[in-house]
């Protein structure tokens, strides 16, 4: 179970804020940089005098400080003096880095003869596998994305279209940057921020990372992918909806009618052992026997053409990817499910819930509507 | 100027959301990992399919996607591959990489023959100097600030406090949980979050990292810290000051004319050419003239501890630093001015400004009160 059994210390440095490896393994997070030991008998956290008391109260393990290390003057701001002074405290010539450890400092320590060896992994393995307290962060972001996106819906469906088929609210018209900005005021309430959500119609929706401008249109799909992070545990939900004010396109129901069927087939396969390149094959499999293939037409992608999901921790996009690499699911496990056809000529659909696995199946971390059509005569 | 003048073709791998210089060099954004070369002729993005009509639209340069590169299968996933790929088709066995490069990338470009120099910079060099758009864009967060400043300052003179001195608001504690979230809702109509804004009373506030928790109180320091992110720019603003509902104590009067004033110093001494050292000792020298000293005091650092300022753009930390570092400010420069003095016993008071060099001195990006005492009988 834990990662440094067979290596030396291991020693990450950055800002933890930005690092979920190094926020996993300090238990601390701080926007500026520090540096973390792990031994088998110890943990060392390195920090900045100004963080010094926050971290003590904490974290488990030693906290230090540059002065405390010896350091005085500029040495006292340099990442690398922080490391050589605590390897050398530590008497320690070898170490072992992650993959993303920085090459100037894995350089320079180098170059003051200490040995590094590389971690080989992705990320910390153990972050896959969450714990109670971690579902339990991961469940309340999830609970966020489903309250914002059953408000939205209802927006969606009280509008009131204009003469052009431009849904307005309270009479003004309700564009995709509205609706956003709306559904960051309700994620606040959650304590959780959703800098990257996508509102998005129409063809729009079709380049899944658009997040969305100008008018919302009734009679359009409309994609609803609300990703809240949580300000203090620093998890994260994933969900998605689509939705269409008044009626849709009979193609856009066929659309959605696989894309449902899709994501129903996934979420009832998950069970532990299962491979995740089999659910990906599930999903694309089901949208094909529904008719719909992925492929390049005026050279833009139509169909199926992202992963089925991904793991959601510390990180909106982490491991386990349920894509074509074999990867076996394990309890703990938390995921999203989230098959989608996109096609600029018809428009857009995803479905998308975040579950954790189950020594039974599948545990979804929040329920909310799947319904196409709202509103409208 | 040009960073790359020196250097063989510079190569940048990393999430430009979490990647300031990548960010900036590109000059997309995204959630997931991409690379980036720089030659002196052109610059390529290789990006995700999913990711790359929005790259296409926005980058100035080439954007390949893994499959146009010739991956298929798992080494499409590869970031190696990528990056391999792109080096063999670009006829590159050499580059110039950041500090910040991921030295598992590193070992792996290495076994596979390619030379890897480091780019001798903290940061992309350019960064740095603003242009007149990034100017606006942390001009805007800055107003941001100080409009949702203006708003708590006026939502804590207009509290009640309650008998025990515990500030009240429509029949409510205002607690620091409180005013953060309305504070966050204020930025959101500026497009901003504030995810670490600190609202500290009292003693909390000498922990200058403590977000701050639990009642605000009558008669006591409340630091309020506001550094709004914008959503799309990706700049920030940073901006501090320090009030009290009703009357502050005597000393802790005298701490706030300190602070006033060594910020006034620094401000007026801020001009093109002069040396960040000799503002942060100014800063500290003014404090020093008031009768405050930094010292440990039972075992806690008290007075003034922290850097006088720093520079403001893509990241709320950046060069230049106006710390004990000599480095020579230029027009351009984004700084902020934060002198503060510490006192667990007495409280705290942070005073905070951020300003553009101009050949002429210090531009403010945004105006605000500066009062200590308000409301109260």
């Amino acid at each position: 179970m834990n990662s440094t059994v067979n290596h030396p210390a291991v020693l990450r440095v950055g800002i933890p804020e930005k690092d979920a490896d190094l926020r996993y393994a300090c238990g601390f997070t701080a926007p500026d940089p520090l540096i973390f030991l792990k031994t088998k008998r110890k943990a060392i956290l390195v920090v900045n005098a100004m963080e010094a008391p926050r971290a003590r109260r904490t974290v488990r393990g030693t906290v230090w400080t540059p002065d405390e290390l010896g350091l005085t003057d500029e040495r006292r701001s340099s990442r690398r003096e922080w490391v050589l002074a605590l390897l050398k405290r530590e008497h320690l010539k070898k170490i072992a880095v992650p993959h993303s450890f920085p090459f100037g400092l894995a350089e320079a320590l180098r170059g003051a003869g200490i040995r590094l060896v590389l971690l080989d992994e992705a990320m910390i393995p153990a972050r896959a596998i969450k714990r109670p307290d971690e579902c339990a962060a991961i469940r309340h972001c999830q609970q966020a994305a489903a309250a914002a996106i059953r408000k939205a819906i209802r927006a969606i469906a009280a509008a009131v279209p204009d003469a052009k088929g431009r849904l307005t609210l309270e009479g003004r018209l309700l564009t995709s940057e509205r609706l956003r900005t709306m559904i960051r005021h309700w994620l606040l309430d959650w304590e959780c921020e959703g800098p990257g959500l996508i509102v998005a119609c129409g063809a729009q929706g079709a380049d899944p990372h658009e997040t969305g401008h100008g008018p919302l249109w009734a009679g359009q799909s409309i994609v609803l992918d609300v990703f809240p992070h949580h300000m203090h545990t620093g998890y994260w939900g994933d969900m998605t909806r689509t939705v269409v004010h008044g009626r849709a396109s009979p193609p856009l129901r066929a659309m959605y009618r696989a894309v449902l069927e899709a994501q129903r087939a996934v979420l009832a396969a998950i069970r532990p052992g299962v491979n995740a390149a089999r659910l990906h094959r599930l999903a694309v499999e089901t949208l094909a026997a529904h008719g719909f293939r992925t492929e390049i037409r005026k050279g833009r992608p139509v169909g199926f053409f992202h992963g089925t999901g991904h793991g959601v921790g510390l990180e909106i996009h982490e491991e386990p990817v349920l894509g074509s690499r074999p990867i076996r699911l394990r309890p703990g496990h938390v995921v999203t499910v989230e098959p989608g056809l996109y096609d600029p000529e018809v428009g857009a659909v995803r479905i998308e819930d975040t579950v954790v696995v189950t020594r039974q199946g599948a545990d979804r971390l929040a329920n909310c509507t799947k319904q196409l059509e709202w509103g409208g005569q």
